[in-house]
């Protein structure tokens, strides 16, 4: 069964991110037995940040844990997330990620499933609605936050 | 040649970290053309930080850049990156890493070097040093940091 709170939460940051006027991906760390450790949305306009990606983001907000307990943990996120924040999933061995979707992006979905990580993905419309729009009106902004030069 | 200012800033920062009763580790992105983008040091101690180990200090404090920017850039860092930070350089694509040492811990230098980025690895006695006195000194907060149970 899915955490409704992780799931939920993470969405809820993408839509602040978009009234924001940012990248509207959304991210929530969620412990072994259900509880919100962290919740954060992608922040590179907001703050002109090239580093708070919404998992980033959501693992701040969580601030220092034990090891113990992100290895029960679950990271959700809007987005396939990034090579770094995979590599923060990886770091922190979080137990599970759960995609909100991967038809706009995928990321390294393979690289944490190499690492013993459970992956699930949602394909949930709104996280794909959310992130259409967001590149249809600011294509540049998209390709800063994944690295890509505009084309 | 290596640039001077890289990793001459990294140290600066490694120490500066050390100096602030926090994990001793530096980091500086210089661009293609020798100048200095970014700087940082680890801020778990400091800061209560999760996310903020040396190269995202120093990806954040270069602030928003273009891809063709990071392309040729070096990221110098006083000790082998983490899984989160050799994600962060494989998302941005930088051109190479310079590794102040990795007798204390090895990260993702086998990934960056499948993704095609040049990895210099120095085994600076200093940075290492930095190291040693740091992990003897705390080393609940060393585990903490690269995600493992205290022993």
């Amino acid at each position: 069964m899915e955490s409704d709170i992780g799931f939920k939460t993470a969405l809820e940051e993408a839509q602040k991110g978009c009234e924001e006027g940012g990248v509207p991906i959304g991210a929530a760390l969620v412990s072994a037995d259900g509880k919100l450790l962290g919740r954060g949305h992608n922040m590179r306009i907001q703050k002109g940040s090239a580093t708070l990606h919404a998992e980033i983001s959501a693992l701040e907000s969580a601030g220092r844990l034990p090891a113990a307990t992100y290895r029960g943990a679950t990271m959700y996120t809007t987005l396939s997330p990034c090579d770094m924040c995979t590599g923060a999933c990886v770091l922190y061995k979080v137990n599970r990620v759960v995609i909100g979707e991967n038809k706009t992006f995928v990321g390294g979905e393979d690289y944490l499933k190499q690492k013993g990580v459970e992956v699930v993905v949602l394909q949930n419309e709104k996280c794909e609605e959310l992130m259409k729009k967001f590149i249809s009106e600011k294509p540049g902004d998209w390709n800063e936050d994944i690295g890509e030069e505009d084309s």
